[in-house]
């Protein structure tokens, strides 16, 4: 609610807003009262002049949330205006055998299939930088780091292909759940009795008519596609902010291994500054939507026919995490797009370490002269050794190990394992065709 | 984000607006530069015309938001263009030795403390409607139940006062929390370093300027007074939500015995619903303070001097906690304050039942005759009896009891224990002086 | 962590438990020895002794537990142990070229494994509960309830229906989940560099011993499918949650449509009551998964290679999620299979409210004949009437429509619409092949 | 549920372990029958017999957990099991008038107590351990830093000086609701009815045997202290993560400038490795305290008298809540009490970022001459001078300023403002008499 335009692409919340939604109501209408049309429940032409009615610049998008207060919808505002709107024998059929739910779950769907189509842009744009970056530095060597600590080399490229992976597969889900997005009719308490025995028929063209998913049953107080929605936004949105969280650590002063691009993330009192104002959004970002997805995840135990309160609170839950969920791909493109990154500072903060990221691989390589248990010991006392003298492990290292073999194992570039093939898995995976 | 106009009053919604979070980042520019000039870091005559500039009239709300998307945050953009208005060589003394979170944060108090305010108002009226309840009511017969059972013969004066107690705590510890609401200043890092040998003065100042609270030290990454207000404020609409449970628990169809206002909760096809309308957007404000508090709580664990991203997620959590903290007090408040309340049914569903719930005392009673072990098998036993034959307790128990017993053992006014203590209890809580 | 006993089956508990998950873990150092030896990267016969000592009898469950803490995790000491069971030589090939992380990721997919076939069985047991209700109670009249009012009839088949569509939804995902749980090996920092240019084929391999899908790269620090596991169990034991809601609004002593099978439930002072326990152990289930799933949630915003706390926080949340569902499930099932079903009081509780809950079908008859306006109004004021005169709908509608009419009006078995229709689309849904 | 003995000292295990629940449980018949005999209630010769009977030793704890489940609660078990050790006439007088929700929400607070105790030590110890580095290190010179990136110079001292206030904060809180513990005596349906007259007598007696506060009315349906207790917990446990969070980020490999203690956080491949276990140990409790909370905040919103479902959940976040929190204590205790700091390191730090970190003071200094807009300018212009040239923005400005100017501008040990007086702050209120 508070300061939105700092988190969110205001396409992204114009595709949320009170004027989205009730826009998507209208169209539910329109398609009620055509679908029932084709039923034969509704004369055709007044079903004609109610689907010209049900246009947006015809209603007060304010005056229509203020007025919902009474009724705890704003479906039922809507529908008043859009009968005097209609007025006539036509009103008569707005609206006809459906309930509040029906349209406002309907309309969710709608904003949902288009505030998700936005937010899959974003993720595309995420998926085809990481792509990028993962491609471009198959073989820029960084360390791995575990718990914070050096620990193998690795390469700059394998990081942006495990971003790659959890942001496609982020993708796939969102585009699973928004494929299957459902048409909501069941009229007062699920069972379309006003249609008398044209009910099925009528919420078969209703789905078609709207493009939506036709449902086993109304789905009024079934709410796991709900708390599904809010878990696959809060996964996208958080696997988001994972790649902020990298890239801002990757940017710390004593790391610098990459840098946001420049411009934004000027401080007003510290000139040198250059904040990961993107990383930083992106991670509020996925917080808020964790915090939506919250709401949207408690909502199932919801009492008989419809919920009491726990439906309600869907709403803006659901915006809200549309909303930061489109935020946080934005801000995380943003920032890989344009990503400064030092090879050259990456490979010196391998080095620099004194070659205690390599003491995986001198273990090994004692082991098969030594067996590991000898090995292990060995290499322990070469690390002391070089703590204590603040040298190197690999000068420590040096009674242990021939000059040749303290080159290879000291060399990260020839300690990368599978580190290519990953890479390489992870660009198939992301160009896979149909994905 | 979603239809705010059904669930927020418009005054409280108003309070935690951009535009009111921008009023209050000038006034704490404002009293910055004020403390500045008393400890004489800055000119008193360039302070003036820093001061004076603070108006929120000569700012863009809007395009301050939009502009913060790349400094992260909303201070930069307002004091650059503060700076602007203040021209020639006082723009070099705005905003002073602060940084951006001393006056975002600062203002996020300034908004809590008015909107804690109207919460508070809010909170009050409940109380009183349930004071009112709990006195009008401490005869009034009715069904306790546990697990949704009846159990016990209660008053609904003792159900209210327990909605009492609750409330007046929630309010109790919001009002000590904005009385100990923190100004903050700490600059760049901390260490009000700009001020030079000034800083701790300055605050001292400042703080005072703004009437809030001087921190030990400054708070940039001691999130805790953040998360104890979320979940003060979750307490508080939880509790709201709870007695729109039991308001709409006791107007079930079947049970009756209360009905909120007329007037709102119309459905729009079933002419003779009266809905819940109150207390189901008391129980939705509930959950979404709930979403909101979970942001605000898990904002602790931040990096080193100020927190990437957890504290950006505050701005908009709080001003939603806030805002449906107040939401979930003024409908619960509306529907307590015109609740009609049906004792007649209230007697009539406690007798309904066939005695049932006049079990325990009969347990009670026979104890005393033949032991407790016996007593239990003698009332298990009728009460079997009683369902088999579709008969009372009572009629089932005539053999074990004589017609004196069976008439105090089924009378539930005499079996209230000290309901009406509690109830005098809570009334005193609530009036006690200075609470 | 209290008092598990009462709310998860003790099969259940045992495949969670540290026993279970060590067992696990000396699986999963099974198959990468084996898969070590398949690939030529460990000597067969030193395999061979590896894979022969991975037995649990071995281990003292409790000290490795205890040793973890100075690790951080528990497969540093079980690693130790096992190198000390297997000792000389092939004890340097023991966890050869995997962290600590391969093995307890793969153990929790494998725990996950067992532990979701149980979780199924049951929900299986709900689904079938259900299908029965849905099927014997296809015609059997109940009243429609929304925002716990009565609405309109529906059939209390279509209630089950609208239960068993959830709880196979539920059921399909976590079987979707189940299917495609990942192994885990990456070694220290997701490269396998210490196989050299095996990584790829032991990867291969292990997956394959196990069972497991082989992922696209390492997922150490990509949890998404940890929170898409947590969600889908929170939503598994929220549908068999609201199921116990239901049950137990249906069981309260007002409505009393239902009853919990008798035994259990017994107050130990109130003979009579028959408390809704299967239903309140689900609800206290969800209620806890919930929790455990938030944690798994919030797992995905990690640092680098390796989580620092996160993915520590995962093994007990994870436990406790497919625990508490896994005792969710069983609860509602033990309801649902013995569910007293009193079809004669779901009738009496449509016709008691006075005809009110077919005001509905009124007003669509009367605006066939005067118009949606003129009908409203004149329900409205029939729906007033009553109210005041304490008579009934019918009643007060006597002049309204002619007797046939309302014969016809205020028959609840002839307003169904779809009922049938959904119930049988439900059960279809349930029995179609594959699923 | 999993590998419990990493994250939690066994004595705190042991405090919330079902033992320890149907000790307290024990504890609490005891008392009431006490207070009944006080009373007059009970005859004081039955009721000595029953508090004799009151000892765990003849109570078998597996069993009466498993007994539960057909109850939903473990005291009507444990009642049934007294029942029977007690026999006779005596059997009858136990559990008198009371309900099984007094006797575990009284044993909830009992447990609370002794764990919160324990909490509290390992609080206390994190704080000293705090104040000791504070004043060792109150001019120990490091890098202040925000949004991880280097600001302006603080000190180590003044940093662990903001971990002490947070903690000392979250202790006092902690210590007021232990405080404040309430007994819970209600009956049957909080009216006390079984009691007759004598209830609030009763009551008064039994909160005084158990040294609880005497609560207003029953708090059955108010679970407002849960919800304090379990965030206070969640913000001491998330305190103590912060701490962990920032040792793990000052003591990664680029940064160097802390090490926790040696000998845990060995790593089973990377004998260079000294991962930061304690932290990411206390960080892994703090999730699983959130988690654990958000279940108890979320148990407001329950049904009339007691609740279905909501309260049964309580149990076990509870004692998780505590347990690991006591473990997020335990785990940063250990850490800080043997942490390493390199003074050195940070000092390096600082200056081995080119002296960008003073820029805000040569922003200021220089704005006293030439007005803040155009040095701002320039030292912007230096800022990008540096970067571009890869040297000193010190050197960069050595047009800008004189030489000594440019040592001034450069010495970071005197732009420390008032951070010797905030370390001395947090001492004060760390020692203050009667915190």
């Amino acid at each position: 609610m508070t300061f939105d335009a700092i988190f969110v692409p205001e396409k992204i919340s114009a595709a949320v807003s009170d004027r989205a939604w009730i826009e998507a109501m209208l169209e539910v209408e329109r398609a009620l009262v055509n679908a029932e049309a084709l039923a034969g429940v509704v004369p055709a032409h007044l079903a004609g002049s109610i689907a010209e009615a049900c246009r947006i610049e015809s209603f007060d998008v304010d005056a229509i949330g203020a007025a919902g207060r009474s009724a705890g919808n704003p479906a039922e505002p809507l529908v008043r205006a859009l009968r005097e709107v209609v007025g006539g024998e036509a009103a008569g059929y707005v609206h006809y055998g459906a309930t509040s739910q029906d349209i406002v779950d309907s309309a969710a769907m709608l904003v949902s299939r288009r505030a998700l189509e936005l937010v899959g842009d974003e993720l595309e744009g995420v998926a085809a930088a990481c792509a990028a970056l993962a491609a471009a530095h198959r073989l820029t060597l960084m360390a791995g780091r575990t718990l914070l600590q050096q620990a193998v080399p690795t390469t700059f490229g394998l990081k942006a292909a495990g971003w790659l992976v959890a942001i496609v597969a982020a993708r796939a889900r969102l585009r699973e759940l928004r494929s299957r997005l459902p048409s909501q009719l069941g009229g007062a308490a699920g069972t379309l009795a006003a249609m008398g025995a044209d009910g099925v028929t009528v919420a078969g063209f209703f789905a078609a008519e709207l493009e939506l998913q036709k449902p086993v049953v109304p789905w009024h107080s079934d709410r796991g596609r709900m708390a599904e929605l809010g878990s696959a936004l809060s996964v996208a949105a958080a696997s988001c902010a994972k790649i902020g969280l990298d890239v801002a650590l990757l940017e710390q002063t004593e790391v610098g291994e990459v840098r946001e691009p420049a411009g934004p993330g000027a401080s007003s009192t510290m000139p040198h500054k250059r904040n990961p104002v993107g990383s930083a959004i992106a991670i509020a970002c996925a917080r808020r939507v964790s915090g939506a997805a919250g709401v949207l995840e408690s909502g199932l135990v919801v009492e008989h026919e419809r919920a009491l309160g726990a439906w309600q609170a869907e709403w803006g839950a659901l915006s809200d995490a549309l909303a930061y969920a489109g935020g946080a791909a934005a801000a995380i493109r943003g920032v890989l797009e344009s990503l400064e990154v030092d090879a050259g500072r990456m490979l010196h903060n391998l080095e620099a370490a004194g070659g205690g990221v390599m003491s995986e691989r001198v273990l090994f390589m004692l082991a098969r002269r030594v067996g590991y248990a000898n090995a292990k010991q060995a290499v322990a006392g070469a690390v002391a050794r070089a703590a204590e003298s603040g040298g190197t492990l690999r000068d420590s290292l040096a009674g242990d190990l021939t000059a040749e073999e303290l080159v290879e194992a000291f060399d990260p570039g020839t300690y990368l394992g599978s580190a290519c093939e990953f890479v390489d898995a992870a660009l198939s995976y992301y160009r896979r065709p149909g994905r």
